[in-house]
């Protein structure tokens, strides 16, 4: 156990360096890392890392290494750039438990600009929130995680115990990002992910699964409009019955021990539409990519059953579609849910410095979306996510409080010095 | 009237040429002259004319001259390279009566390559077919035209009237190459526009508006799915709205003197659809490009408001759309309908024309697409759509039946001599 003197000097120098943190989080922010474009992201962290006298392991991810993997998703992009980046801390002599600190540097697109008060990507600071695609979701957490470690170094102390620092990709699509540090074999004693939970810990977490309704017709001149079946009127009636499915299983979700308390766990997504090529043809085509969550401890191929058996049924009762089956294609997230077991030593070290930073005790949450978290379970990790309180993820003028943003930071350097232990730098 | 052995001459002229004639239909055919990529065709057609000895008027469309003529779509595309091109032939002295003949060569997209059995601009026969995008709608129309006016020529006869042979643009989207025309000073004393009308002459036609929805709203991610209003399911309900109103105009239909027999004459489709940038954000937008068909004799303001009107009360009942009404474009067509005056001469001469190729009376069709008709008929010029049999117009696997296009030729060489008058060449 640190003392309290050397609680007050770690305190004192997040507070210190917060300024100083917060320029880095805005550097980062800065960089549009949507999906296939994280590189740059990955070569300022790397450089973060070796600035600091971390050893920097930088690799290509070869996504063959990781097809057969346990929540492996599908990935349908152009990968050849995709990149890890560890940096690793490894004391003199190992004596505390070992540690994954772990961001991810991608983001979501951000939509139609117009819609934004300030540019996604030249982050702003008003009224004590950093505003910027990626501010909350989850570029600060990331860089929180660095200054965290950078305030024990400011207050004179070093970890005890081995840790890895990890910036991962891919976390919004199919997760191969957090599965490529398994698959090169780093592992910890716990791990903590600086998510945006708004000062709560992630007890229980939905997985999910994207797909794609593909739907081909026969197109045909409008003034023949009986003729030619209408792709994307076949496409929404499709929609309508997947919130059928939606709606069974929420009702399945009333009997979940950490989802029963919870409004709508389980959120259907249509996220993409496109079909059609010209107003005056009946289109042909229509594709929808779709998002939609499952609960913790459901087998990923009985969903997968589910939603096929949905169309089939739906298609076999609509004209147009029962001769021209929909295809349903696995288009990325591919991810089961998680649940953080109860009574772990992390969670109680975590909830100690949680209780001297915040004053009171820490909440739990139930969260209907997903996080990287489910890949340390699989590996008996025990996975804390707890982070700053961010609005609008995935939304316009997404933003990070600055104030929250500075407790977890507190919070995660005293998590890190009562876990791994400390020895006078 | 021509003589008995002048039409035989004339026939035999087009079956003589008529494998020239398909193969000049089959070049035609095989240039992609989708909306904005119609230059090689009318340079081809230039040609066409210039080795025939037509004085030809080859002309770039300036927008700004037609903005506030009749039936004037608005226009969203780069239209620098917009060209129209008409021949004209003169006769030494001008004895009987004028005659355009208009055709267009902007075709509809593609779509999806694969469900082409050959491919859409490598133009095939097969089974008396020619098979290709614009096979049918109408490029073999424009060039059936074309060896017409060679048939007579080759009979050793001359027109003794002025003729226009027009090749136009953007007959499939605002009708604005026809009204190039118009503007630009050509007129006649007839018009005949050779669409596949399967060998029927069009007496009536519907007009049709084409417009965008834009819904825009609030993303959100995902899993605050009830704060982010999903743009996607709301430009579907948008749609199913419109739906209502595609049968109250058909219910108002059942009493139109043309369309009372017509099944379903008013065809509302929603042809292009893209909303969303990804699948686990909640959509922040949705566009539906649509075309509706009204009836002749219906104003189009009147039209524009009553589908404004239906969006507007639509999105009122809607709990996202209430608070942000979507946004109508005017995205092309904006055409009212059509109707062939009973009893004109021009009708006579080409029924007459008909009976002596076809051997039976020329039938009416009440038509439920647009052509380019009504330019004409705003001039007060009997304007006859008449020509082949097509199949699969705006679908895959598009083609025009052959031995339809050689009898339509002949119908339209007959139709010339006897409305023109001829002299000896």
């Amino acid at each position: 156990m640190t003392t309290a003197d050397e609680q007050r000097r770690i305190l004192d120098a997040v507070e210190a360096h917060f300024d100083d943190q917060i320029a880095t989080t805005i550097k980062f922010a800065s960089i549009p890392s949507t999906r296939g474009a994280e590189a740059p992201c990955q070569d300022m962290f790397g450089d973060l890392l070796r600035a600091r006298g971390y050893e920097v392991d930088d690799w290509h991810i070869d996504v063959n290494d990781l097809r057969e993997l346990r929540d492996y998703g599908p990935v349908e992009t152009d990968f050849s750039k995709a990149r890890t980046v560890v940096g690793t801390y490894r004391p003199a002599e190992a004596k505390g438990r070992s540690l994954i600190l772990q961001g991810h540097c991608d983001v979501v697109p951000a939509g139609p600009l117009d819609m934004w008060t300030s540019p996604p990507f030249s982050p702003e600071i008003r009224d004590g929130h950093l505003y910027g695609r990626g501010a909350g979701d989850m570029k600060s957490g990331t860089i929180a995680a660095l200054y965290a470690l950078d305030a024990i170094r400011h207050a004179g102390l070093r970890p005890a115990a081995r840790i890895h620092l990890q910036s991962v990709i891919e976390e919004e699509s199919t997760g191969l990002g957090a599965l490529s540090t398994i698959q090169r074999g780093y592992r910890a004693d716990a791990c903590l992910i600086p998510e945006p939970t708004d000062g709560h810990l992630v007890r229980a977490q939905v997985g999910v699964i994207w797909f794609r309704i593909k739907v081909r017709g026969r197109p045909a001149h409008v003034f023949e409009a009986g003729v030619g079946a209408n792709a994307i009127k076949a496409a929404t009636y499709l929609i309508g019955a997947l919130e059928g499915l939606e709606a069974d299983w929420n009702a399945r979700a009333a009997s979940h021990r950490h989802f029963k308390d919870v409004n709508h766990p389980l959120n259907f997504n249509p996220g993409i539409i496109k079909g059609g090529d010209w107003a005056s043809s009946v289109p042909a085509w229509c594709d929808v990519d779709c998002r939609i969550a499952i609960l913790p401890g459901w087998k990923l191929s009985d969903c997968q059953k589910e939603i096929v058996a949905c169309i089939e049924a739906a298609a076999r009762k609509h004209p147009f579609l029962a001769n021209n089956p929909p295809q349903v294609e696995w288009s990325g997230f591919m991810s089961e849910g998680f649940e953080l077991a109860d009574g772990t030593d992390a969670e109680s070290v975590l909830r100690q410095s949680y209780e001297t930073v915040y004053g009171g005790r820490l909440e739990e949450w139930s969260f209907t979306a997903i996080t990287d978290t489910r890949y340390y379970a699989h590996q008996g990790i025990p996975c804390l996510c707890f982070g700053a309180t961010a609005q609008r993820m995935h939304g316009f003028d997404e933003c990070v409080e600055l104030d929250s943003l500075k407790k977890t930071t507190r919070a995660i350097a005293l998590f890190v010095v009562d876990w791994c232990g400390v020895e006078k730098a």
